[in-house]
């Protein structure tokens, strides 16, 4: 293989493909980066065999052919070459000569042929939105995903198509986050429930251009989202996830709107009190038109009040101020609608479309955290 | 203790004097910034019994007092306060209650009886130079110092004055850096080995203006260095540093003058073929008007060329690349000269004034290594 690429664009698309390289392998094969020319096209390929990312970019073919290269070693000698014309030349013993102005560097190579191909699928059911959509949604609820691998479902998100729209989730035990918009178009109802690693990379290559458009593939076993000129190919996680349905209510006793701003300062002021070994919570007491938050360890305690306007009941509630930041952080309104049931019922923190919903457990306290 | 402070002055204290804070310490005392009222004046103290910052603020004094709090607790809270007025007030138990806004804040403190006093110095030799150069002249020699704390004197820097010149100097057993001063006015000689630490946390507390100058005191246990509002005082370490003048010499066989950002890059270039096995140096073939570099490994091989200007015999000579690049790193020269002997002589990176001095020890290779 003899092909010339400019340093710029060949970085640029090592920088997608190098996020499908597993660090836990022991394959040595599965360390590399394939390029690969086809159809008169230069492609690079990585696949941890969970996760495979395939880009295809401009540059000169002077002979076809194709080789494995270290990841790591190629990655490393590409980013320090100056913007110019790269030429990597490969023998028939797969080393590899990368030549750039007056530098010309020898790497050893692999054969392709072990290289695992990525999975095809049947390009039946698909759906269409903006990268900077997809991208949104999964930073709005990728947070409350679990890391527990013993319950596989909850370290996936499920991306779900119902009556044209499409709803992206997370849950962990604790709490659960839901992002919703509207499809363009007619389709076909689909459930799939993808890795947190996919969608995590993903979200790190996606365009924040509302122009920009992915089309997302749906099988059994697999997804695969096209874009730009990349394709993103993952295995989907087996098993039911949770109905969070049943969950979702529009009734409510206490219906708060608050800054959330200075909600979010005010949670984060508690966290200097909570300790390893004191998990307290942050108790709100909420009374007309006034939310006293308070937390109480033995490393201290806090105590402030803000303002609010309140519908229904008052209420005293405990939470793990964490999880309300979290929520917090992610939402763009500047004041938030917060719905509330009683002191051992989840909070309800959404508009009114529903297009973010984030459904947070409270936690119990005693009298005398008060 | 009762004071008024704003919450920008008080962050701004805080992260002077925490630089003070020992990470290690068992003494809970260590782990605490001092808070006390004086000659109408608040200070924050923060003491490792190594190194001892201590700054001056205003703020409101209503009731004179004085407190240790926990210096992690303490800056935590005032890190998430808003930008407003901040009340501390301690009670007789050393209960320390902080108020902002609507918030308050009660944490346990403790008497400062049992925190170390700064040791006061006799201020009879001194200098006075620009923070901003203070700031360069650490900056441009503290990756020299040895972690090794088998040397300790090594893991310090010289700061010498002689003939009315500052230099400061730190060596590791491979490179020696320094960095050199015409100090105004007339001046004792001095020597003075100061810990890496103090010098690498008080480069971090120094402005970056020409104009703001600090003044350092001497003594034969101490310096003490006088800035703005702050005095940072640290212990010296004991020992004889090592005479460096023997080694400098201005006789050379071989002069190159070379663009110091080419270099740096093509030394750069050769790191992703040094392995933790493979500690291989990359070669140097000085011929006229070219310079070629190449390293050999078994990850692979670099090869080379650069223009330059050589005055003298060719050489060949090897380099730790990292060495070479840490030095380049800090000149701001767009061209440099090398000063070399022979392939088991250091070589001299400096400037005609010798403002900076750069001596770094070869590496021995083998035939086949080329």
């Amino acid at each position: 293989m003899l092909i010339k690429i400019n340093q710029s664009d060949l970085i640029k698309s090592i920088n997608i493909v190098i996020k499908a390289i597993s660090t836990k392998t022991t394959l040595p094969i599965l360390e590399c980066i394939v390029i690969k020319t086809m159809e008169n096209s230069i492609r690079l390929i990585a696949n941890d065999m969970e996760l495979g990312i395939e880009t295809i970019l401009s540059g000169e073919i002077i002979k076809e052919g194709s080789i494995a290269l270290n990841s790591r070693l190629f990655s490393e000698i590409v980013r320090k070459l100056p913007n110019n014309l790269v030429e990597i030349n490969t023998d028939d013993n797969y080393k590899a000569t990368i030549k750039c102005g007056k530098s010309v560097f020898t790497i050893s190579g692999q054969s392709i042929e072990e290289f695992p191909v990525l999975p095809q699928i049947e390009k039946i059911k698909s759906i269409t939105l903006s990268q900077f959509s997809l991208k949104e949604m999964i930073r709005q609820t990728i947070f409350s995903i679990s890391n527990n691998e013993n319950m596989k479902v909850m370290t996936g998100e499920l991306i779900e198509i119902n009556n044209n729209n499409l709803r992206i989730i997370a849950l962990d035990g604790h709490r659960i986050s839901i992002r919703k918009i509207a499809l363009k178009g007619e389709h076909e109802n689909i459930k799939a429930v993808v890795p947190g690693k996919t969608l995590s990379e993903i979200s790190k290559i996606l365009s924040s251009e509302i122009a920009d458009e992915v089309t997302i593939y749906f099988s059994n076993k697999h997804i695969v989202f096209e874009f730009s000129n990349t394709t993103v190919n993952s295995r989907l996680i087996d098993g039911e996830f949770y109905n969070v349905d049943q969950m979702i209510s529009s009734d409510y006793e206490t219906k708060i709107n608050i800054n959330r701003r200075e909600l979010l300062e005010n949670m984060d002021s508690a966290l200097p009190f909570i300790t390893e070994k004191e998990k307290k919570p942050v108790i709100l007491n909420i009374t007309e038109n006034n939310m006293n938050l308070s937390i109480k360890t033995t490393v201290g305690n806090m105590n402030t009040d803000m303002e609010l306007v309140k519908e229904g009941k008052d209420i005293l509630i405990g939470f793990n101020p964490v999880l309300i930041m979290d929520a917090l952080k992610v939402v763009e309104d500047e004041n938030i609608d917060i719905y509330l049931f009683n002191s051992k019922a989840p909070c309800f923190i959404k508009n009114k479309e529903e297009s973010y919903l984030y459904i947070i457990l409270p936690v119990n306290f005693n009298p005398e955290d008060i």
